[in-house]
């Protein structure tokens, strides 16, 4: 086993989301973190990598700089987490997919239409791999969840239930310029970095994803009522959504940064014919299956009736808590299987595709905006 | 203490929520059961008496006949309970109204807007009191949810989410004449008996009302998108509403009764700019209250931080559960109250008025039969 | 159906238990209560009887003129409650006895051995019948429990574990004259009225009842260690009991007024060699099924997979919560299916005879005894 | 930031507890293992030495060559990993510490009294640093649950109840041949490697230490009644403890392997004067505190009301779960920081020092040893 050389483009001291994908890189040992564009800001920059253990050769002040030498090197970077504002994601992947380095990007995939319709050709016509970090699609009850679902197990989907509250915006956190919070709300609630979407760009599309992950709904139509609860907020921190699926599936959808005593309360629940079930990320071990006519059942991650699809993605033994960490470090561990394989030339393991990709991207971002449409024009129906 | 002497219309052997009405009228020993019309079905009527320990001469035939002879008797019945299919709920009530018979009506009100609106008339015209069994509205955790909103504690009201999932109608229950659901199921499916809401009437509406008697939020207007999952069922069986109240309050409703593993999942949420609350029907005797920037807090029943208004209609220490019949009889006893107060020319315990009344019933018809035409209209935007 | 005539001796106005009782009675409505020597304090019997609708002349002021008073008069009653502290129980119930009134005996059923001994062959000399509230026996999914364990269900039986936490005694209630639970508290932790066992007669009791109930496994010998945490009291307020069965059954039994958070926490776990099932009183809805192999299952009161032992004394569907008073009503309604299957001279229904009888009552005192003489021997092994 | 190098004796392919080693040594980046002695067969340590990225010349055929020749090597490991059996940890650890080399230790220290005697000298004559894997203690709620009781908030602690059920030793695993569980199961069966405890050896004494580490409670006293529910098997599979500690503290301990549904339930609970708390490792990211008086709060991981030694050890925002492998990687992170202190010259932040220690060790195996006499004694009380 050699590790993939692998370089990151934000993620400097301060930031959030960084640390977690170089956790995830670092957890299950696939990956060894070479070289950085950290931070656009030099200091930060420089001791960030100091502090990660990257040379400070291999430390940039822009990701281009980047791009360019370790394109260049030998032993250079293979690829490359992205974990910057959103408006950033496509010129920074768009430049290191063209020179055939595999990238790995937070979500949503962009912050606007027009960049993901680049983003889409830009892969197509990069030889080299892409991932997109929805990575509740990485918890193992999530991925056998969508085993129950696409086997017919509770039947033919009738009703999907989903909802993402959160409540660190409850206040103007993007105004308290004292709190360590406020550089991630400030640019979170910025349209220009952000995009068009508050909330429901930076939760709701991972909820949408999660619907979409597990039951392969088509989404045919929607109806969304966004709100923004603080003076002066620019982007909703509230979402209501109806949604039509094809085949006559009705869903629900729900995220909201303002609803205190959720923290990060993601929830799906999934309704057949046959059975219904539910899935919580806060406590995402255990996944809840009632076989309509049957006692509920609650399957334990790695417990008596799992899924070899659940079991591949977990490390250790029942009662034994796997969590956040664990989860996004699937999709980095797939995705080295994903680029291995191409080494190799052989085949992955199938079930390594499911890192969400460049696909998902783009009808998250499709959501998104038909979502934003949906409430300027006062919660009208439209077509997906 | 002398009972009040009650009456019965419907609830005849084999009905579901007239023994739920006597026990909620038996268990504080406030009424005293001593006449009915209990089925249209005369067999079944006097056997139900007979079980009843009611008389045989004040078992009666019909309302009418009922109405007539117990106005007459010296020791006729002073009030009289409704539990027949909702189309009957006015006629019987006007009917007893108008011989100054209190009633206590289940709910919803009726079955259209028409006999509503002849309902209030009625019901306005009437020396009689009159209730609703909004049956939700007694459990004390409940009354402490609306205390602790209106009081102010978790500040300005921004977002309410409520829901109310069933799974019994997830067959064709209407159709499996040899199942004991089947009576239950049939009148409640069709439009004739039920309304023009199936599941949204059933159990929307007690939805509807719990967010209404906890936050006091005025609804302007909705969006409703209904489904029937059942080939054959006339009336909804999934309800998904979008709310927005006055005072930019926004709201979601999803009431179903085809989503397996819920069995009577009534849950409410409501989140302010200071905090939020939720309570489950399944787990009455908590409430949970995250007041934002504290650790989240669950108040027990008769335990630490209630309020009087909720210890008044407790009986027993915390960690003793009291469920759905007592706070179903909560409402008979502050009924009882009332009718006390009004036989002895004094003033009722004010917590005794918090039984949902005719306006309440009003509102709830206008919400199902503006649910209905929004649906109807494709999940159109209607005022309320 | 007419309804058994009932007394009740103590109870008055201030207490706990003669409240509850009042209510199991009336819920089913298969008592009437007639009569009653409420209080020993005149003024608070008088009161009472007044409030509860007692007529003034069968309200008495000891329990002696009400046993000789009403086994003579031809509407007399049938049946006594009796609600006093512990060292009463005897006395009161072999009166009735002896008259040929069916006793209702709150639990424990004496306060020592001797008087445990009379009691015994006071109910064997007597025609009359005789019912012991341990109450949380009368719990739906108690009785599914007992069942399934029964059954063999589980495999044969190795662990019990079963514990009874509460909290009120945590201060020295029984010295704070001027709060409400200062009379519980103040008897309760006497010796001359509760007997040797505090928190071990008290509950302690209530939770060795529970696992015999269930698993039918028989005490051989047990280790205690009782505790009186605060400074004064003579009883104990914390007892921690190993238990060894017949059979090669090991148990550990925990009871304590001391533990704050626990409201009336009694949790029963019993594990055999094919399964194990969980059922705790605070949500007693829910009988937690694991059997070894199979995902875990959660089986709800009147829902998908329960048995008829439980449905039989379930009195609504599923999701609609019953409670402490309804477990308890149980009992009182078994115990009206025994006396009129007595008076109408047939058998009565098997599963009636399930309420905890004079055999239980004398097993429970020899328990408490035994645990007391362990304890105060440095907590040796003694022989049940 | 320079890596520690790492080295590990056992943890080959097919073992459990060692990769749960190297996960969180990798977890936060400060180690980097490069040398193994990983099995006693040598295809099996090859094998998993080249799938672990170990170099050929640094996989050791036994642990004494290991410690001879890194010792020697400029760039040799700095500390070892032992996650061998039980009977394995002193001949092992003793080897390392006599070259300097800092040792992390799996649980328990040792198999019986006398080698627990000499490596507590062998730590003491040796510069090098030792760490034990409880690795319970490194929860962030289960340290804000030490600094809770400590700091006095729930008062004079009373009562500790505390309990760790397993499951997977229900049937005779240990001679199921064709079974992954079946090497695990039949060395800790296997008195001659576990040591004379088994059930209480591998998990209870976790249970004890967890008890210890949050309280500082000192033993003085137990009883214990060990149980083997399996034909043939010589260790306990079910321990059942009564616990005496100084200051009038009463404690009760329950380990099972038998358990069925119990998968590894580790749960604490403390009672005091003022309060109680309560954690259990299968939600480990919540602590439930009662301050009696006041409702219950449930505290989550980073979230309000937590305190900096909790918040220290924690990545991620709440909500976002951490678990078995995170808190396993904080002793790891520690143990670091005591380690780069040392080489620096410089105190260990203090926190870093909570890493259970030799002390902890010789106490868990005096707890094994005089629980397994009390026992073979009939259920004697003995002092600790």
């Amino acid at each position: 086993m050699s590790q993939i050389k692998l370089g990151m483009v934000g993620g400097g001291q301060g930031a959030f989301i960084g640390s977690v994908h170089r956790i995830a890189a670092r957890l299950d040992g696939h990956y060894k973190l070479v070289a950085g564009a950290l931070s656009s800001n030099l200091e930060t920059s420089k001791a960030s990598a100091l502090e990660l253990g990257i040379k400070q050769d291999r430390s940039y002040s822009t990701f281009k700089e980047m791009a360019e030498k370790e394109s260049s090197l030998e032993d250079g970077i293979e690829a490359v987490a992205i974990v910057t504002p959103n408006h950033l994601h496509f010129p920074i992947a768009g430049c290191f997919l063209s020179k055939g380095i595999h990238v790995i990007c937070d979500k949503p995939l962009t912050h606007n239409l027009e960049d993901a319709n680049k983003f889409v050709k830009a892969v197509e016509d990069s030889k080299a791999l892409f991932a997109l970090t929805h990575n509740y699609t990485g918890y193992p009850m999530v991925r056998q969840a969508r085993e129950i679902c696409r086997s017919g197990k509770i039947g033919k989907v009738r009703v999907i239930q989903v909802e993402y509250p959160q409540d660190w915006l409850t206040t103007p956190l993007e105004n308290a310029t004292d709190s360590p919070g406020n550089k991630q709300a400030s640019w979170r609630t910025n349209p220009s970095k952000a995009g068009a979407g508050g909330c429901i760009g930076d939760i709701g599309s991972h909820a949408f994803n999660l619907a979409d992950f597990i039951t392969g709904a088509e989404l045919d139509e929607l109806c969304a009522d966004l709100s923004s609860f603080i003076p002066g907020r620019k982007n909703d921190d509230n979402a209501h959504v109806l949604l039509r699926y094809k085949n006559n599936i009705k869903g629900m959808l729900w995220s909201s940064q303002v609803a205190p005593g959720n923290e990060n309360a993601l929830k799906i629940r999934v309704y057949g014919d046959k059975g219904g079930l539910e899935w919580e990320q806060e406590n995402p071990n255990y996944l809840t299956l009632d076989l309509y006519g049957s006692a509920k059942q609650t399957i334990r991650r790695s417990g008596f009736g799992t899924m070899d699809i659940a079991n591949r993605v977990s490390r250790i033994p029942p009662g034994h808590p796997e969590g956040y960490l664990e989860g996004f470090a699937n999709l980095y561990s797939d995705f080295a299987e994903q680029i291995n394989a191409k080494k190799a030339n052989r085949d992955p393991d199938p079930s390594s595709m499911l890192v969400p990709n460049i696909n998902d991207g783009m009808k998250g971002i499709k959501f998104i905006s038909t979502v934003v449409e949906s409430s300027s024009k006062g919660g009208q129906w439209l077509k997906f």
